[in-house]
C-alpha cells in the first residue's frame, strides 16, 4: 500500500486501518478522521464556531464534574481509578474532538498557534521568575 | 540527525528547529512541547486532573466569549474576521494545551481515546439515521 | 408565630411552611433555605469557593447543552417547550443553588453586589449608546 | 410612599431608591431591576435562552479563574482576601444577573424550581445517608 519507506501519513485511508495512537498520529490526521466523521452525517450545518465554542465548553464542564469534589491531590487518583477512567477518558476525547472541528471550520492550524502561544507564554513566564509559582505573570 | 529519509518525529530537539504544523506534527510531539514548558517551570506540582480540568473549562468559556452575541452563520465571519482571529487562535491554542497536559499527566493517549470514542459514536449515531439532524442519539 | 400583619421574613420556619415564590421570598431566605439542606447533610467541608465554584460551572455547562444546536430564535420554543422545561428547570435551579451557596460561604450579599455591578455597567453602558447594539463597551 | 407597616416591595420604585440587600430584597425585585436595565438598552433581542446560556456559563467560567491553582482550603482566604474580593464579587453578580434574566426570558419563578429541585435533592440525598460524604447519590 505505501511502497516507500516513509508512510503516506495523510491518507484517510490508512488513517482508517492502523490503531491510531499519539505517537504515530499527526494532528491532521486527527483532524481529517473528525471531519469524515462529521462529513458522512451532514453535520456540518450545525457547526459554526458558535456552537462549537458552546459543545467545547459543555465537554468541558462534564470532564470537570468528576473532579468536583476530591482534593487537588486526591483527583489523581480518582483519574487513574478504574471506576471512572473510562469515563472521563470519553470526556477528554469529546473535548479534543469539538476544539479540532472548531479548528476545522475556521482553519486554524492547531499546531501553529499553539507553537505562537507558547512562545507567548515563554515571555510573559520566564524560567527564572516562573518557576515553582502559579502566580499570573502580572504577578510575578 | 536523521539520516535515513524519514524525519525523527519524536526527537523533542528536532520538534524545536522546525515549525510545528498540524500536517507534519503528531500528538505525541505536541504533548511533549507542553511537557517540556511545564516541566522547566516546575509547574506539574500545580497540575492535578482537578486543576487542569478547571483551567481547561475556564479558557473554553473564554473561545466562547467571542460568539456571544452574534447569531451562528454570523460567528463565522467574527471567526474569520481580522479584528478577533488572533485572539480566537489564542484560546483555542489555551484549550488544547490544558487538554494535551490532561492528557499527559493523567496518561491517556488522546488519539486512540478519539479513535474509541468515535467508534461508539458511530454505533449510536449510524449514518442513514442521523443525517442532516442535530437530535440526541435518544432521540432519533 | 408572627403575630402582627408583617409575616417574619427571616423564620427558617415559616420559611419552610409556605411555598416559596419569587415574589414573596427575599434572596436572604433563598440563602438559608440552600445553607440549611448543606448543614443537615455537613456538606460545609466540601463547600470551598474553588469547589463551589466548579459546581456551579459544571451546572452551567449542563443548562446550555439544552441550546447547543437550536438557533438562537429557536432556543426559546426548546426553553418552553413541555419536552424539556423541567429539565431547564432544574439545572437553573442548580445553577442558583451553588450561587447562593457560594455566596453563604463567602459571605457576599447578592443583592448589593448587583446593585454595585450594574451601577458599573451603566457608566459602560450607557442607554444612548448601548440602545439595541451588542457590543462590548470598549466598542461602542 | 409605604405609609402602613409593610413595605410595598413590588414597587420597583421603592427598589430604585434604598440599597438592596439580600435580607430586604425579593427574587421578583432583583429580577425586575435586571430587566429594567435590559430593556432601557433594548437588549431583549439578544436575550434568547441559548445566548444566557452562553454568557452565564462564560462568567461562571470567569469566577472560577480566581481559584484554579489554590488548594480547596486556601481557595477561602482568596475569595476574602482584599486583592481579589471586588473581582470576585463582580463575577458573581454578573452570574446571577444571567442567571435571572434567564429566568425572566423564559418565565421561571427561581425560588419556586429551587424550592422543587430542593425536595427532589432530599430525596437522593437522606440525611442519615449523606451526612458527611460527598458521594453522588447513586453511590450512596
Amino acid at each position: 500500500m505505501t511502497p516507500g519507506p516513509c508512510p503516506d501519513r495523510h491518507s484517510p485511508h490508512t488513517a482508517a486501518m492502523k490503531p491510531m495512537t499519539d505517537a504515530t498520529t499527526t494532528v491532521a490526521e486527527l483532524r481529517e478522521r473528525v471531519l469524515a466523521f462529521v462529513h458522512e452525517r451532514e453535520w456540518e450545518q450545525f457547526h459554526s464556531p458558535k456552537n462549537l465554542s458552546m459543545a467545547l465548553a459543555a465537554e468541558a464542564g462534564e470532564l470537570m464534574e468528576h473532579f468536583l469534589w476530591a482534593e487537588s491531590q486526591a483527583s489523581l487518583e480518582v483519574a487513574r481509578g478504574l471506576k471512572k477512567r473510562a469515563a472521563i477518558e470519553a470526556e477528554l476525547a469529546d473535548v479534543v474532538i469539538y476544539a479540532l472541528e472548531f479548528a476545522n471550520m475556521t482553519q486554524i492550524d492547531v499546531a501553529a498557534v499553539i507553537e505562537t502561544k507558547m512562545a507567548a507564554n515563554a515571555q510573559k513566564y520566564p524560567v527564572e521568575k516562573a518557576r515553582g509559582r502559579s502566580d499570573k505573570y502580572t504577578e510575578l
